[in-house]
């Protein structure tokens, strides 16, 4: 005899921020220190249950957040701004959880994540301690304005499977890019902000090292549309450090 | 009978840049990890003398330069780039040197410093650990615009005696004030740009402490004026941390 015993579960969407320096990326891994792995232990501990947790994505080792989407699931109802504050004192100072919210059953992190935005800060010039802490040196005589024009060959809906890890698994790698373009920060320091549907593994590092190609020349900023069309890898920049990487908003 | 022996000396001009983060401010200490001291060994040992540095001014512990001036005399010639590549390969990464060049015997890195440049940054609302690393927070329902407004009033020569730590030893306190301007970084961060003649001790920390006072409806603006003129510390903002605090440039 099977009793059917209903269990009812409650869905929680988090938000959280960190600053991924000091981990090897955000999916759990054993032996490894990582932002899942400190979230859930510090959620399990308050919540008095195990808890999984689902992100939006993975963020790669060294790579930061301003804001990350999360959600988990649970048995009963909970104190969402106590959870807040309960957590965030268990958690180390570079992770933050920003706000929990009771979401719908059918929310789902990752997969209605609709547009992510992404933001790599790069710099020209001597190496300047302050800078190379977040950003990537690009070294000198590199042509800003040249990246600046080549961005827009990047908008609108494209096979981007020249720039993506060459163990990317997924099948399908068409993206669609809504934004794609680079501000001056502070004398010499600069960020490029990328919007899509979803990007590829090491997508916007690549994305970013083939701007670099343009910046120095390597690349012509006419040879762009074909060498996107071309999905060919060996084509495409280097992958950029991930230092320079930041995950800015997941929108729904 | 005295032997009057003429020396020469050689006169250089070194530009640095360091991430103060991780060291007790710039002036050497007794058992302290200062930026001087850091480098005078480097210089010391690579020049087989002791060299002392004397820069455009210290700055506080915790506080970074993007450019900081210093000089330092020598007995005899130096190639300049090989020395350059050379210290560097002796100082900790975020210690840099960024050129060394040849000066005048009366060029003073502190007594000619004409016009130097602070940066101040800041941010809004949730602990966004990437910000934090670098920038202070300064909470919530905080008034940008005002904050933006106040900054004409610092412009121009005052007596900036409500502006510096009690122990401050200089007795002239009249700065000219060049540039005082609040500019967005990027969602929620914000930096406070500010050139002037010379800065007394803790002063861009009290003066962002008085917009951020003003900001949040302590402080009126049209108050700003008199509480200037009134030379009163206690009428003026709290001492901002150090964390936000970055020596621009220095001009001769």
């Amino acid at each position: 005899m099977q009793i059917n015993e209903e269990k009812s579960v409650f869905r929680y969407k988090i938000l959280i921020s960190y600053d991924g320096r000091n981990y090897s990326g955000f999916q759990k891994q054993v032996e490894h220190d990582t932002i899942q792995q400190r979230l859930e232990t510090a959620l399990s501990n308050v919540l008095k249950q195990e808890i999984n947790i689902i992100a939006s994505g993975r963020t790669d080792a060294g790579v930061s957040a301003i804001e990350q989407v999360c959600h988990f699931d649970i048995e009963n109802e909970l104190n969402e701004k106590r959870l807040v504050g309960h957590v965030n004192s268990l958690l180390p100072e570079d992770i933050r959880v920003l706000a929990c919210n009771k979401t719908n059953e059918d929310f789902h992190a990752r997969f209605n994540a609709k547009r992510k935005t992404y933001e790599y800060y790069f710099y020209v010039g001597n190496i300047i301690p302050v800078y190379d802490s977040f950003a990537s040196n690009i070294g000198y005589n590199i042509d800003i304005e040249r990246m600046k024009g080549a961005c827009a060959y990047f908008l609108g809906e494209h096979d981007f499977s020249g720039f993506c890890a060459s163990n990317t698994a997924v099948s399908d790698k068409v993206r669609t890019i809504y934004e794609c373009a680079i501000s001056e920060v502070s004398d010499n320091l600069y960020r490029l902000t990328i919007t899509g549907n979803g990007f590829l593994y090491n997508m916007v590092r690549i994305i970013m090292g083939t701007l670099v190609y343009v910046g120095l020349g390597k690349i012509q900023i006419q040879q762009l549309g074909q060498i996107i069309s071309s999905r060919d890898r060996s084509k495409t920049g280097k992958t950029m450090p991930s230092k320079g990487l930041c995950l800015k908003k997941v929108e729904y």
